[in-house]
């Protein structure tokens, strides 16, 4: 029967890991010391392919620089590439909360890598004198400088999806504004009924909004490629070789395909600075603060069926109550509202983060690296809910719309420059009273000729659709 | 032609202060360092009162103590109890924004009052000699206590003021609901028509639940009722006399006639801890949060005229638009919103400057007293006017009210007993999809005899108002 | 070869189940509408086991008012109670992140509890005719009491093993009270040398601020344990019996053990509220804030070694740093920094959820139970790591103290009183400018004779534990 | 004697007016509504002349299309110069908090701007059929048009003095970069001593990091170009004659100077939408967070003086304590770090607003000007206080900071490619265990050749300064 573990040792002295682990003896203190929520990084697989990325990037770089003999190099640079390929996933087990600035995840990345590289030399597991976790995958390397490089790159593939979701979403609302142009509604300021508008350019309204979200975030996804690899540990690059920096990024550059990726002007200043993340934050927040509005609205507009607005209704989806039969409620909108929500919180939670760094390092970049996967993993699955099983199959409740219009008095705002404001604000006051269309009033007195009360109130003078 | 200003000294050198100001060197320094806001303590009038009563309590004290001469204390006293009634606010020029953990409003206060009791006892300002804002006035005493302890008087004061207003927007909302008993309406849940309820209960429940807020506030009020006073710089008393404190805070209890004010058991945490703060501004969130959810059912349940729920209206209080006459909107409503977001975002400021507190003491304390202060003050006014202006004067619609309930689908759930969940369940999407009263197809399918019909839906069975 | 779906049906119409589900058709439409977080009630085993908790009483209560018949309430408070005790928590498939107010964790209770008790009645899954997840096991319900009601059950579980973790760090920083009790030290404020005290009086400090967070935790969690159980979709108890809230209150107090469960006075106030999750997020923000602060504090006590305070040593834990050998961090407080500022941002989310809620009910409950658990979670395992392994094993450097409280020119502060503000205001800028001790400068000048200096400065006399 | 009121009326009836103001009916109620916080609009002359501009340019692009004859036209503008010019400001007096969503605002302008214009004309106040505050000042436009145009012109007022304040600083900041070139210290991360680096490139990074805060705040004005004037009530335009929203925008790049300014392409859109005051904020909120971080930098290395890091001097500006004589506090930068706090709690506040939106504007759109607009100013100013009178007079210690690096074991960390990182380590233990120097044990045991210790540790070597 063999032995289930092996020991290793560090700074403090022995530790048993599991006989079968790729992981090591900084990854078995970590799990010691962060038993926080166990969500592991294995739940974050864009930030573990990123991390592989960076140390296959290093390993080449070193490789070239003569610091790194080819043999360590070569399978180091494989164990990466299976690894950003998927493989050993469930061997990154430290808890995405923990301290020590990603310490413990580049400890995990450098001690798995470190073991599938000696298994595919041939070398049993722990022996760190053919591959060591340090010496030769960190090489060159800080947590300081790959940790935040990897999180940039983890981000920027997040990103991508997030954007892919807007962009799904933004589609289906023009799609809807298309269907509905011509469908006839009264628009509303502060909740009270104001002056008429189309379905169709309220959902293009939607659509142009999240147009522009989405340019916001592709600004600030700029900034993440702006990395501090090559900085080591207070950005001064103390351990790495001249030309180790120039030559790590560039093979970032090719294995992920990303052109933009270039090197901080002022590394000690990139290795401190996590603005990038607050700023991503904010951007996100932002979007976050947009759709929750829109799913209000898209919840505001469904309200009823009799005793809400009644102007559009959204796809059912499920049983709505445990006690009221046949109710159905907007619960598609309401997830993406609770995901704004947390959205809007991990906001406040990157915040604090930031602002306590200290000096040449912020220790908090794990929380900060989670708030914002997670939240961009959440609205992105939020969003493709919302498309798909949502707006998609909204449809307009064309005959009750067509109905408020007529019986608005918001329509005497199209008169106040004929009439002037004070005359259209008795004429309004009046038939809020009576509960007469305030359209009829103005004929019987005969304030305006039929004519001109036509063309001051045809659809297309009313919504601004006219011929530009 | 005497000269217009007076040269005084401090550690860092001479310094001119206006001829006629009761200030002096230290403030005259904080004027130059803190150009921040333009909002001086002459804005906090609670917290000029708070700050002169302290003094008061602390001569009294020293003096009983042989610490401080009789002709020194009463001067220093009778210049206490003149600011306490209102006089020489202006004096008190710092800028609310301030570094120091308030020892610029300190100062500010110790000269002040030494030169007001300079002048009750004839001599010039500046005449330190004989009454010194540090030696006499700050005798015992260190910012470090003063501060928080008049901030936390000053804060009594403000709570005494919200929970009036609170009372008076409860008894509004009783007598409202008292009003409205017999008002049949739709309730809601998700914004989707749900089970009928009266008018008076929904009123009620907003009467019931400030009712609860009232009860955290005198909880949350309670505990600034434990001081510091007496723990000098950083808790342990250094330079204050033995049996200082208790006098102190004896005399404390005395001048302001709250007799609940005690001695903080541990005075080094009672020093660096502002959990007190933290406590209250949480309590304060939950209010604003609270109200905020109120005004926007007010909102809701106002919105229309006609495309809208149009349940109620609230008293029309100003034009609502400069484009579309005769419109009205809840600005009100919409004010004290504003208000509440401010406090929520105060209360993220307050645990900013809270988690930001190092070792003995919490250097942010000035904007803690002034987010507080601020959002207290704002809340006390907006709920008077929301008080008096709106919600006394709210009226319903009975006609539109009493048919969206004949309409409603909703009604088939008081029937789901009788019939069970999928029976109850088909029902309410028949009459939703023909647009026929689902107490009309019950009837017409001899689902259930008049007389269970009648006994279910009477108004008492379906509102939970039977005869407990 | 068996067929591995049964098919159920509901308000939309047939769909597919796992055949060995216990869960159902609601269950199966909300995993294809919430594919949010991957994170499943089951992450929850507290929140599990208060839904079988309130399940349980409703039967018992429904069978005592005859309106369950003893077979189904049987079968239905035998599943509840296996589930209570941990059985069947896979089944509970529904994402945390939900839109519904909760219905369809409602629903998943409802479907497993009934599939369950149809099993121990020898019937298959799906036989909802015998037993019936709304009919029956949801009867006299709605979520919209149940899960609320919920909620605050599990909460109080995840109190207790907060207060638990709470009271052991307190008992490990009154500990290292009584071990550091002699040790004298600089005090700060600001961070610049203030006067001296004892590292006991630090260390006391800290136990005795969490003892009041204890007592603030106290006074939430009682607040939890007023119940809306009864009042079903709106609070005015439409279809639950008479005398079924009282029934069904009694026996959560039973079941529980918690003797002050009590009905809320109002119980459509009790419906749309959700004061009570605000107001324990704020106190739970006020915890993390202070720990965060204690954290902060030991962080700067502990940095160094060489260029920091160098005061006290905190346990080594880890490695520090994959390129600095040697290096030590404060890794177990960084960690708990960082779950303080999650829950902070936690606090952000809960408000904006309960500013959401609209009318008579809160549909963003979901993503407030979601933050609250994890909060209450995360901190009570990070407390217990903190100390267990980090604050039993502070050592302090008590030579390194020694020192610098002889080198500083704040002891001049014990001689203020004796010598006036301004002159040793002056003695201090000259130690400082001179590097002359102050005590030094002192004597030479015959200032204080040696005995009046030698009894302001006893250690006794400087940090205030003079026998009162 | 003359009457010291006039009557003016509106929709609700008549209202007295004193007989001098400017302003008139509906100013007179918002006076009655909005009692809050006492700071009124006159507090923001950036947006009172912003109100002026757009008032100006409406009134020449209506001139120029007919709508509006040449001697009113001529009036309006001129009034509105005058305004510009400063005239008048403490005619702006409806508070800042205010419901409505800036109608009162709006309003106010157009009173006190027809009022003006009548004088002009030799009319009395109030004789509004010559000049009207809505149909001729108020002329093609709406408070959803208008306010957000001011507000934005506004805030890029403010952006201006904010980019000039970071400008300075950053110079101040870079002037200390050169001046700390050549001083080595220790770099920490984490807290703890880390490896070395120039004191130089400490201060370096910040004048680094503020750079791009400016590139950041720069991008984010230029969204605020963007505007919805034209759009009228809900952006469809309606009463705006056709083009005159180009002729009103060009009037307004005119008078402005500001060339960027352009039409949004959706009015519909942009009248709804506050993304672009979410996304100032959130990166305001990035600057301030950056701020805050500096500025806890600055008072951990000027902290002590002998029990801190003592690296630096901040220059003394007041006496540090009331009862702490000699004592000297870094208050300039606790201001600044209290006005981050403040800015961050705004911005929360901020996103709150902006979710709350609803449909076709969002009526809370005030409190988001008084925030952003507060905020800016509070940051400016304390960062020309930041600049003068903190970062200018900074020196450093140098004599300690070479002590300091020679003591440490950080210098270890280049020594780890030439010894490896195990051996390294145990050598960092042993040095901290004894209290000797690392570099000594090298020596003695012979690890390193001393030429080859010797070009590993050139300051060139560790700071990374070699000639690239």
């Amino acid at each position: 029967m063999g032995r289930p573990f092996r020991t290793e040792h560090d700074l403090l002295g022995e530790i048993s890991v599991p006989a079968g682990a790729y992981y090591g003896a900084h990854t078995a203190r970590a799990l010691v010391n962060f038993p926080i929520t166990g969500e592991t990084l294995a739940a974050r697989p864009h930030l573990i392919a990123a991390l592989a990325t960076v140390k296959q990037a290093a390993a080449a770089a070193n490789a070239e620089l003569g610091a790194l003999d080819q043999r360590r190099a070569g399978a180091i640079q494989a164990a990466c590439a299976e690894i950003r390929a998927g493989a050993l996933r469930e061997e990154f087990v430290v808890d995405l909360i923990q301290g020590g600035a990603g310490t413990s995840t580049n400890m995990n990345a450098n001690e798995v890598i470190a073991n599938r590289a000696l298994e595919l030399l041939g070398h049993d597991r722990g022996d760190y004198a053919v591959v060591h976790p340090l010496d030769h995958v960190n090489l060159g390397q800080s947590t300081n400088d790959v940790y935040p490089t990897a999180v940039k790159l983890a981000l920027d593939r997040y990103l991508a999806g997030l954007l892919g979701a807007l962009g799904d979403l933004r589609g289906a609302f023009a799609a809807k504004a298309s269907e509905f142009a011509d469908v006839l509604k009264m628009g509303r300021t502060q909740l009270q009924d104001a002056v008429p508008m189309t379905l169709g350019q309220e959902f293009a309204a939607f659509a142009a909004t999240l147009a522009e979200d989405e340019q916001r975030l592709a600004e600030a996804r700029l900034l993440l490629h702006e990395l501090n690899l090559g900085g080591t540990a207070i950005g001064t690059g103390l351990n790495a070789r001249p030309g180790y920096r120039d030559l790590a990024v560039g093979h970032l550059r090719s294995l992920t395909g990303i052109a933009t990726l270039v090197s901080a002007p002022d590394l000690v200043e990139a290795t401190a600075d996590v603005g990038v993340f607050v700023q991503l934050s904010g951007v996100l927040k932002r979007v976050a603060v947009k759709l929750s509005k829109i799913c209000n609205d898209l919840r505001l507009l469904s309200s009823g069926p009799q005793a809400g607005f009644g102007e559009i209704t959204l796809p059912a989806r499920q049983a709505g109550s445990s006690i009221m039969p046949g109710k159905v409620n907007p619960v598609i909108c309401e997830a993406v509202n609770q995901i704004a929500f947390e959205i809007i919180g991990h906001d406040v939670t990157v915040t604090l983060a930031a602002e306590g760094g200290q000096l040449q390092l912020n220790a908090f970049e794990p929380i900060i690296a989670r708030a914002l996967t997670a939240g961009l993993g959440h609205l992105t699955a939020g969003l493709g809910v919302l498309t798909e099983h949502c707006v998609r199959g909204i449809t307009a409740h064309r005959e009750h719309l067509a109905a408020t219009v007529a019986a608005s008095t918001g329509l005497v705002t199209a008169l106040g420059p004929a009439l002037g404001y004070e005359t259209a604000s008795a004429l309004a006051l009046e038939a809020h009273r009576t509960g007469r269309p305030a359209l009829e009033l103005v004929r019987e007195r005969g304030l305006l000729t039929e004519d001109r009360l036509r063309a001051l109130t045809t659809p297309e003078a009313l919504t601004g659709r006219r011929s530009a």
